[in-house]
């Protein structure tokens, strides 16, 4: 019952690394959104492998077929199925995974959970099962932005000691896809390319930080006490593949921090109070509050390394691990779709739950 | 709909500051376990206000009645109801909050999304709604320890700038509860302790962070895709007032190693592979492996402060507010229960979930 | 996990017969509707006990508080908690219950379920249960009404062999309350009095038929294909306490109807399409036509009757039960607000997923 | 959202009429079930059009394809995604329904719910998405035989005014399929074959009665209050199409019976109390008492008929239908699986569901 994303805006993923395909089943998407697959499409580019040098080299063209819920170019509010066909699957190539357990990955304890596992490619734990979170996230992007405007931008801030420079209230779509980093800051970016490039050639990988920003959301979004905007973001954000933390606003930098630095002064705005600042990240006492949701994803360093790693096989004896196929020395430039998927997917089901808790005439 | 946690394990809290009391009703607990007010008492008075000079001075008993679910000693597989009357309830208290809005609290984002605010004492948004948490979480901490001899231990690990030095395999309750800070590591608690008063009596506050365990978390807890188990509780932990962060095992410090540091490696244990290093924190594909489950919690400094800031009122006006009314300078001591209530209702609701799956024989 | 109903508008019940008390929270109400404990009572005095020679004797006032979620006369968009305390339990009179099982109650499956069962007076599986269903309707009854002047009515229109004449479109209120039966007719009301009488003095027990009228529902309500509009219904009718049966519009007349007997013509209305017939019973694909809903539900003659009965004791062998205590010969007067009750949960339920339907421009 | 049935046995189906196919996704089946296409298409063999002169001659070969969730033959514990595509679409033959609203069809009540309608033979409303429950119930069907040997057989025990007379305990798969009415008693199923062949020929339509047991169900499934057993069971029926009532048990019968004669007389068995009758339908309090399940499901006669018939058109105008395409005179046949399917996926559910009840040690 794991695969169901939201409650109103609900998402159920399916699907394998080399299964008969990737997929996603979109209940709850109102009607009459004009919808194509292109708008699946674009996100789905963006996710794509072998996008550049720094990403992995499996070639998929991730063609999406919309099966249903869109009739003469619109939402019908019925159910929107999209298929996704594994092309490039080589399960020849993980034989050598069948009986060894890898480090950090989710081969034991898929077992240890299930008894049985998809060795191929990382079976259900592969971040191919990430199609259907993208394909379901470019469908809320259009109700959101056809409905309410709201606009969901991340990039890579961070990789391993490289920061970056980045004006969250300005940076751009194109500024992010400028460079196949995703990350907007031109100098940083030649860095990051130049350190992943080396932990590659070592037969290393590196981590780093997705940031986030949406704009343009209401204040109103969010439902205490459990489905607070920021639990539902974490949860959403937590679930992604190689995803170790998550914060909002000031996030880990609060700690250090007093009560008069930290708190958000209200002015008096056009229609409503405005913050002078955004320590809250857009959201208080769980609730969106018109500024701008800003918020923070760590990612560990892949576990897939081409190095020789000490490990034990499924009868528990030490083997020793030589990783072969194809990965990614980096996850973050393909997890800025991800996350914004992620975030589309909960700002999108909030959206609809405050249409039913707004219904009375003040 | 949000003032639900869990799926099989499933609690509603409801209640406000100063109404008619604070309750919680959990569904799904199983039947047979052993169960009094008692075992609920013991956490409750953990969370409770008045316990040193260094929190709140309201002092309230929070006395739990279990109203159903329980008889001649055992749990019936009927939903408990567990009330607190709020019975130091001053609105009076609270008159002059009527009409503005306190920074980097819910008062606005209340209203914004539902036109109307309980205003005495912040209301549903108060942390009295905790005790509905803490209240169900020591269910959970009970049949946890029951079943599967599971045990869940947080503690402040740092306040502002005041670091500890505290060995998480070691750590007992004992020792968090020897010093009113929940500080394990009596240096640090010193330390603490001087900078919250310090705050306070500068009309201040600081925030901090608690670090939590599970300990006996057997492999195979968790619920891929979207239901990881860090997925849960990272909902679980942003759900709680004031927190802004949540990372597992390496968390934010993966972004700076690369894999070859960060990758766990596995070796023959005596039924089946262990990790000699745990900067997965005990979960892998979202999945617990048997090791220690290891995660933080940021939280901000309090925003109730007693020196006066810049404001608006309802009427989006600029104002000039000072508190009054009881509050925590620090809130991290008492927020260690409510981790470990976040923790235990995930758990439990995944322990449960479990079950569901190992059906078949192998 | 099964004391919960509803989607938006969510209720979740507790307590048992001789516990605390019984209670419900409706997490999900809209905020800014007016409601007061006396809105609740109305409905909870139709349901008590003691209202006639042909209901129970057992008597109590079931007052309900509202614990919270209600603010200077209206409800804040918070949990709305209502506790009712137990004030006539009588355990006692239940002690030769502890060790037998009734003849087509609960007590067997109770304990094969859950492994412990609490015997005085049938415990969560007494009809006081019902209390929290009752309250939760009235909510729903007021937000229904506030809201859309959606009104829901119910009657008794069989008992035993005795059947009623009753108009469906005129019915009212008055009428159904104008008799302890329930029954709007007046010649079928003195005979049902009799019949039940009657039973009750030969140890005797009768079932009957509640039929239930929705009128003002709009057109749309329903969520093909799992939550049509009579699915729910009839999920909500069928979990009420000895039904054993539901049908809407023809219903099992249907059977024996042609194809050309039971559409229902369409012609121009006003503002759109309606049909000249209702054999539909206002839903058609599972969403309502806005014509009126209208439905039955079956409920078995009550299984608690004096008279000498042969059963098992719960080590499995024969003993013959004489049951003692209180109770209704025939459910069926005060079976009226409960179907009433779950037509309105499940209408407010739907109502409000509508306006999470609704959200785009046509 | 209201395409997902199930909590812990949940499916979600998708798919129309004439788009690119049919599926659903079962999240929640346990692992290392044995499980291959065969066992799918065994039931949608019999669900499928085209079987015999009674049915529809839309002819579909209704393969299905297993796309993820099994791996060397037993499922995995993931999702399992089924597609048949829809291979004998005419879109062209709806040409004429694109204007016009079928009378007891649910062409109107989707505009009034959706604004947007996919008029080509019906749309998601359409028989063809009993496809994916059929696919699912056969999942549910494997587990339930193969983890409880629990066996789920229904059959038409009326058409029109014609009865059958049929053993329900012991009643054989072979002996319901041995005719195409699906109708066990041979002097019924040849009543009913030539008044079905009568009613088309006359432009007309009948409806019927399903009679479904469920055996070996053991005592204890069920979730009081509201997910009672007959409560899902009933909600899975009336979300079938064309499904007017339900019953379970005596049912509507149980109306005109007395306490004493409805009552069912425990009697010790070989593990506890059995029952010597079975009026109660095999529940008792919401729960299985270990007796067979008994249900009774009405349809109403197809909506689709070829005579002409009086309607409105989509501007509100009278207009008059004349119905093409291919259509079933009488759906009862085809029922058949899909009353089976709700009712192997229901208990599919709670049995799992019981799982996660029964943990702790008696």
């Amino acid at each position: 019952m794991g695969s169901t994303f939201g409650s109103l805006f609900r998402i159920s993923t399916w699907g394998e690394s080399h299964g008969g395909g990737i997929g996603v089943v979109v209940d709850g998407c109102p009607p009459r959104l004009p919808l194509t697959e292109q708008h699946l499409q674009a996100d789905l580019d963006r996710r794509r492998p072998g996008q550049s040098s720094i990403t992995t080299q499996r070639s998929e063209a991730d063609n999406a077929e919309i099966l249903s819920g869109v009739f003469e170019g619109v939402t019908t509010g019925s159910p929107i199925a999209v298929l996704v066909r594994n092309s490039d699957a080589e399960p020849g190539a993980y034989e050598h995974l069948r009986d060894v357990y890898r480090p950090s990955h989710a081969d034991y304890t898929y077992e240890a959970r299930y008894g049985v596992r998809d060795w191929r490619g990382g079976g259900r734990s592969s971040a191919r099962e990430t199609i259907g979170r993208v394909a379901a996230g470019a469908v809320a992007r259009q109700l959101l932005q056809r409905a309410a405007g709201i606009e969901v931008l991340a990039w890579v801030s961070q990789v391993h000691t490289i920061f970056s420079n980045v004006d969250s209230d300005s940076v751009t779509l194109a500024q992010v896809e400028a460079d196949p980093t995703r990350c907007p800051d031109p100098d940083a970016a030649a860095a990051m390319t130049f350190a992943i490039d080396a932990a590659r050639r070592e037969g290393d990988s590196l981590g780093g930080i997705v940031t986030c920003v949406a704009r343009n959301v209401p204040a109103g979004l969010g439902d205490p006490v459990f489905d607070r905007l920021e639990a539902d973001l974490a949860k959403g954000m937590l679930s992604l593949p190689a995803s170790k933390g998550f914060d909002i606003g000031s996030g880990f930098a609060a700690v250090t921090m007093t009560g008069l630095e930290h708190n958000d002064p209200f002015v008096p705005g056009e229609s409503g109070p405005v913050t002078t600042s955004n320590r809250s990240g857009g959201v208080q006492g769980g609730i969106s509050n018109g500024a701008d949701l800003l918020f923070r994803v760590a990612f560990k360093p892949t576990a897939t390394i081409s190095s020789p790693q000490e490990t034990v096989d499924t009868s528990n004896r030490p083997t020793t691990l030589e990783a072969r196929g194809r990965h990614d020395p980096c996850v973050l430039p393909r997890a800025v779709p991800l996350v914004e998927s992620m975030a589309l997917l909960t700002l999108a089901d909030h959206w609809l739950r405050h249409k039913a808790v707004d219904v009375l005439p003040d």
